[in-house]
């Protein structure tokens, strides 16, 4: 059994898990599960591919909802800022799994050629669960309020 | 909105359906949530990589357990099989995802190269779920059991 490694950012909450693939000469399998890299039980999950060059994804946070973030081929930078403090991880490895829990402001790029960025939400798609704009982000978070 | 299509296969309770990516010039996305496309709660994920050209993987069924697998990146050629029937799908696109209940024997074999294999199971990690030997699944079906 291999050992997870978890590193808990400075943005409050977000962290980086590390789970080594398991290996044998049939490939390799990364797993998790609700309790073993997994904090939350996941109801919809999308996958983010042929993004050009030079994109930015993202910019948004969640009133509620709660990510992992998980690229499974290629690397992407991902940003995450509680409106106090923002850190940059890179994920290269589908060892590695970005935890962003809600009103987590979330910016996604420099993708590689070929990336494929899965996340797994812990909520079904509500366009009133997004916060678009910054300002308003950083009002809720001062007044510790969502909505 | 982009309408989906389902397809039953001749394979009990299988169905493969086909998502359109949402494109534009920021990326192509595919999304998937409980209730649209993914017919269960998930409480685990797997992905599926560097399999060596020639590898036959899966050989087994699960008792309880269902899944859902998504070919993120490349090509797979996945088997499904109720002990009566049998079918050969290729997974090609993050568009498609094909549904494995409880009780269906599954192998993948010719995974391209770069292929990432993403699979949603219903349940947490239970050696005691797989069914490995296929006599012993066909003997199962037959009279109806699973244990």
């Amino acid at each position: 059994v291999t050992q997870a490694e978890l590193q808990r950012l400075s943005v409050r909450g977000v962290t980086l898990e590390r789970r080594p693939l398991i290996r044998d000469d049939r490939g390799s399998l990364s797993v998790r599960q609700v309790g073993a890299g997994l904090p939350f039980h996941p109801l919809r999950y999308f996958l983010v591919q042929d993004v050009p060059a030079g994109t930015v994804r993202g910019e948004h946070a969640h009133r509620v909802g709660q990510q992992l973030l998980v690229c499974t081929r290629g690397s992407v930078t991902a940003v995450v800022d509680d409106g106090a403090s923002r850190q940059e991880v890179v994920l290269d490895s589908p060892e590695l799994a970005l935890y962003m829990p809600a009103m987590t402001w979330g910016t996604q790029h420099t993708f590689s050629a070929g990336a494929v960025l899965m996340v797994l939400a812990s909520d079904a798609y509500d366009a009133g669960d997004y916060v678009r704009d910054y300002q308003e982000f950083l009002r809720l978070v001062r007044s510790g309020r969502r909505a």
